[in-house]
């Protein structure tokens, strides 16, 4: 796509900082808007992303699945020596969340929010991660890729510190984040754990993407997971369908983040989807309803809905999805 | 293979209208015999296919394992405005099955039998499933496959009435439908699913062809399977060996429908077996002898045998396999 | 490669033979060697295998995880009407193994050791394995594979007999082999099993080739397990991390052999390695850096590590992982 090349530094969007401006939010609460792309890289044909629904606007300053969903963190980009530095200050914190009306759950996370940030960047960037440890003990970043073992994230980082992660974006691919400190379970289950997407040189077609994480809760400290959830909230999508437009094409980023149970599915309903395996390929290898996801597995699936209507998904380990990881779209029709 | 274009109206052989007519079950008490290819939509080369041993011959007109394997049931066939459509009847009943000699078990079924009937028809057929619910209690039907959000059969269905599923049979590949009530981990473990066949446009090479589905029992209601079978019975086929006839094509529609197991894996002993993913591809992605499938996966396994003898097939999760998911091919010599 | 066939009866380099007659012992203790492959069919070039530690050397005559892990068992090799046979003799046995300091556990297994030898050979070759049971009890050897169904090792073999299985090795791939007496999950949970290798007729590029093979031990019968390991002893390579080079391509032969647990995955730290499912192909089918692989699942899968340093290797299953399922590679510097 040559035509993209002179734009390469056009202005770059970033939805979270639109989002605390409130300019974005206004638009949000109107019918079906046109939104730009997010990608830094290219300008991309209008994607059609539906309107929240106004619980969500309303809560759009605060963390909730809703928000989480397509909010890409670019992180503060400056060039050194020529080339993209990706800046991201986080900081590990204690706080509870409510994960139903009869659980509150006390969550190790990255600034306040489980999952963490989704750190975005394009391969070949430099990635630096400042890492204040402000939870009460100790914890620390591992990231999936390619990077030196000094930069690994197996050290604790004691509580009060700071370690500052710096490496390549590389591979392109989904990858993840979480802390490596022992018991690994532990430090998962309770939270500390985020999406880090390394998007190619040549960026994916246009499309409305979205990033929904798998999790379980051990509430009861039994090593076993009670509640599970998409991007943090157990059920939250199905009270809150997720709104997408009919013929759009959508790109999840799924990661299946569950300690505990060995696998679970993905599945979505009335619909196949095409798998990219760890995003770490521009072709699809596979298309089906149903994909096996072990812990830490996390994949591309683009698919586009044909007809109007809510549609479901879930992991089809139906006990897991029944205490929690099940949501719902909303596809709205073209001509609304 | 265009000579197939002049018999696509030949006369289609429904093998369970046979059965019923016992004009088959005459012909499976003698030795092996060539049997015409079940497909509707050409004129098969001649499948061998062994002749069922007495006892299954004797138990035709019930349900068994042994009928189920071979038996696709592809609806009362009718042209609307230049197309096919395919009707198929079913009732959802509420049925004890007997699964050894200390346990009974109450199934919610269809058609009196786990699994269900096994729908089949060709790629852009229209598919109407008339669901009479009979069982005592609310049931659906929810299939795999692409349709609409009304006809995704998670809406309950109310004891004592009908609800009329109709969508167009797509894309090929190997589906299911399940009940979609909750909790689904029940609506399932009691019995209520069936394996769902789209077949390509053009028909895959002729072969013998069998559904196995993997399904578990949680007989004492504690979230967990006591016992697994293939095709409803627990350890059925160990004592009634599957008979194959040596180098034929085998076509294997495996699906697993176990709950509360995240995973099993299918394994063929002494072979290995070409994958087709989902059956939603003409050309195998891989051969192996072990492959994991999440429940509700499914795939087309193809293989054929070069030495005559007796071979196990199983889970190789050996507590699985070990609490009836385990049963035997027995090759036929060629010569016999 | 036609270069390589002049070479093709070139002595055969049995390092398990070599270890035995101190002949590598020696060069193991001293600096980074350049160790000639141990294929027996081609002269492969140089590739860079470091030292293991001393204390691994002082071990070299008692089975540990560091001897087997490079370990291959070509068997005795004849000629027999113009093709090659290898024999293997093998014993079963009942032996205590100690698997941390509380924990001595008795193992049934084949030579003495957890898991049995690594059987290889290249497609085409005889197989011949005598069987010895001096195990004090029933065992069997089924191997994964094409053979007749006589050779297939399910007939269980009293203590005190000997059976001889003999079959061709085919096809290429990564195989296993274990005992398969009822309950299995018991027969493989206690050892008895092991890794069987058939290379492709044309060999892979040289590499440093290792087997890990993981397991679970239900150290109190309760069928679960709750200590895990690589090549036996859990915990092995954290204590003793696996030497390698830098930028050497490894190629890690990797088998799940985990009961009771349906599914693990494999995670390689900081970097991505290609997959060849089953080892059955000859071009990699995926990058990635966790695979799902569930019991009895095995695969080839390669790398190198750009940089120098300490990495870890576990199922993401952190409740596995950190229950002796956990290892670490030691990149060496190209320099040193």
């Amino acid at each position: 796509m040559p035509d993209h090349h002179g734009l390469e530094k056009a202005e770059f969007w970033n939805r979270r900082q639109l989002l605390k401006a409130g300019l974005v939010v206004t638009g949000l609460m109107g019918g079906a808007i046109a939104m730009e792309s997010i990608r830094q890289r290219h300008y991309a044909p209008r994607v059609k992303v539906p309107a929240l629904p106004e619980t969500a606007s309303a809560q759009a300053q605060e963390f909730t699945p809703l928000t989480f969903l397509r909010e890409f963190d670019y992180g503060a980009v400056t060039q050194e020596k020529g080339r993209t530095v990706r800046e991201f200050r986080v900081e590990a914190q204690t706080s509870p969340i409510r994960l139903n009306r009869a659980t509150t759950f006390i969550t190790w996370n990255l600034n306040g929010r489980v999952p963490g940030p989704t750190f975005r960047a394009t391969e070949g960037d430099r990635i630096r991660v400042i890492f204040y440890n402000k939870a009460g003990h100790s914890h620390s970043l591992h990231f999936h890729g390619i990077h030196r073992s000094e930069m690994d994230g197996v050290k604790p980082i004691r509580n009060g510190s700071v370690f500052i992660y710096e490496f390549d974006a590389e591979p392109y691919g989904v990858h993840l984040y979480h802390c490596h400190v022992a018991p690994v379970t532990r430090h998962i289950g309770k939270g500390l754990y985020g999406m880090f997407i390394i998007d190619p040189p040549k960026p994916r077609p246009p499309a409305d993407e979205m990033v929904l994480i798998m999790a379980g809760y051990d509430v009861n400290d039994d090593r076993k997971n009670e509640l599970y959830a998409f991007n943090g909230l157990p059920d939250y999508y199905m009270t809150h369908p997720i709104p997408i437009q009919q013929d759009q094409l959508i790109r999840l980023y799924v990661l299946n983040m569950i300690e505990f149970d060995p696998a679970v599915t993905f599945h979505l309903h009335a619909n196949l989807f095409q798998i990219y395996p760890t995003g770490h390929t521009l072709q699809p290898q596979a298309e089906t309803d149903v994909i096996t996801m072990g812990t830490a597995e996390r994949h591309i699936l683009e698919f586009s809905y044909r007809y109007p209507g809510k549609y479901m998904f879930h992991p089809h380990q139906d006990d897991v999805a029944e205490a929690g990881c099940m949501g719902l779209f909303e596809v709205v029709n073209n001509t609304a």
